[in-house]
């Protein structure tokens, strides 16, 4: 094993990252300048020291607050609440959404041992009761656990006066009916609008 | 731009790397254990000053010498031309090869400034010369400069005592005739063997 093999190898544990992947980043990495290098090095090295949950929302952040939290022009009344941090990021890149977040940090699924005590929901409803929240989003991903844990969360704000609601789910704009799985279908006819 | 910004940005930037998957990569080292990602950022920055070309035939090593050159048991009659320091790795991976190898550092290939002056090709001459090589095996890729460059050095070596070969170009194992493109076709058969 020489240095080469060591980052081919530390490179193929990444995620989608097989081994010819790694072994042709490795290579290019040894044949372009060294800057490059020294870069994604400092980059990677730095990470966990700079980066850290926000303190209200626990969305990724370089200081005590995250972007969204600290901006004076968000909604404050709306809340969306996302699984992961880095939903939050495929949110913000849509530009449709101007409230804030809340990071779940996961779903329940009991069989990955993962309970809504593993989950950030004390803070949220802390946050619902101190902040004058009028809307919850339950933007968790339409899977079996995702669907779970926001019914969980809609049946605890059951009490609170906060509209709770769900993102629409059915077929994906640019889809074709004849390749759409039949839950995805069923759910359109559903979840189907009037015009 | 954050911490997290800056390493998507460079993980970008790597070869097979888009946008989506940086951000993958960049979210699951911020997600798992440092030990990771400092790990990775020592491999890298340490690439540049360990691994270096062999002294003898240009392949990668950590030494003055590659692990080919400098292990007795190779056959030194048969040397094998590749492109690249990683044709070397690809090709000892099949254990189909048991001489030495000589990497060209490139192909000829005058729209991108590269002429046969090049190429590490005086040091190929010099070890001919010097050694008693029998056998040359161009296994530059089946391309237009792959092919240029093959038929180049076979020019070259004409007037030395090396008989000088090609790997043969055809259909792939487990290939299927209806989808090889026409040169591929057209030379398997040219390069028909008989039975």
């Amino acid at each position: 094993m020489n240095a080469l093999d060591d980052l081919i190898d530390s490179f193929s544990r990444l995620p989608g990252v097989g081994k010819k992947s790694a072994s042709r980043i490795a290579h290019y990495l040894l044949k372009t300048d060294k800057s490059l290098c020294d870069q994604l090095a400092r980059d990677i090295s730095v990470l966990h020291e700079r980066i850290k949950p926000c303190r209200i929302c626990g969305a990724y952040t370089e200081d005590d607050l995250c972007e969204v939290c600290s901006d004076p022009r968000r909604d404050r009344h709306t809340i969306c609440i996302v699984e992961q941090p880095q939903d939050v990021q495929t949110i913000e890149a849509v530009h449709e959404f101007n409230g804030l977040f809340h990071v779940l940090g996961g779903v329940i699924a009991p069989l990955d041992g993962m309970g809504p005590e593993q989950l950030n929901l004390s803070g949220l409803l802390a946050r619902i009761s101190a902040e004058s929240v009028t809307e919850v989003i339950l933007a968790t991903n339409p899977t079996v656990e995702g669907d779970t844990t926001a019914l969980y969360i809609q049946r605890i704000l059951k009490n609170s006066n906060v509209s709770v609601t769900r993102l629409a789910s059915g077929l994906p704009v640019g889809g074709d009916l004849e390749y759409a799985d039949r839950l995805t279908l069923a759910r359109s006819f559903r979840g189907r609008t009037s015009l």
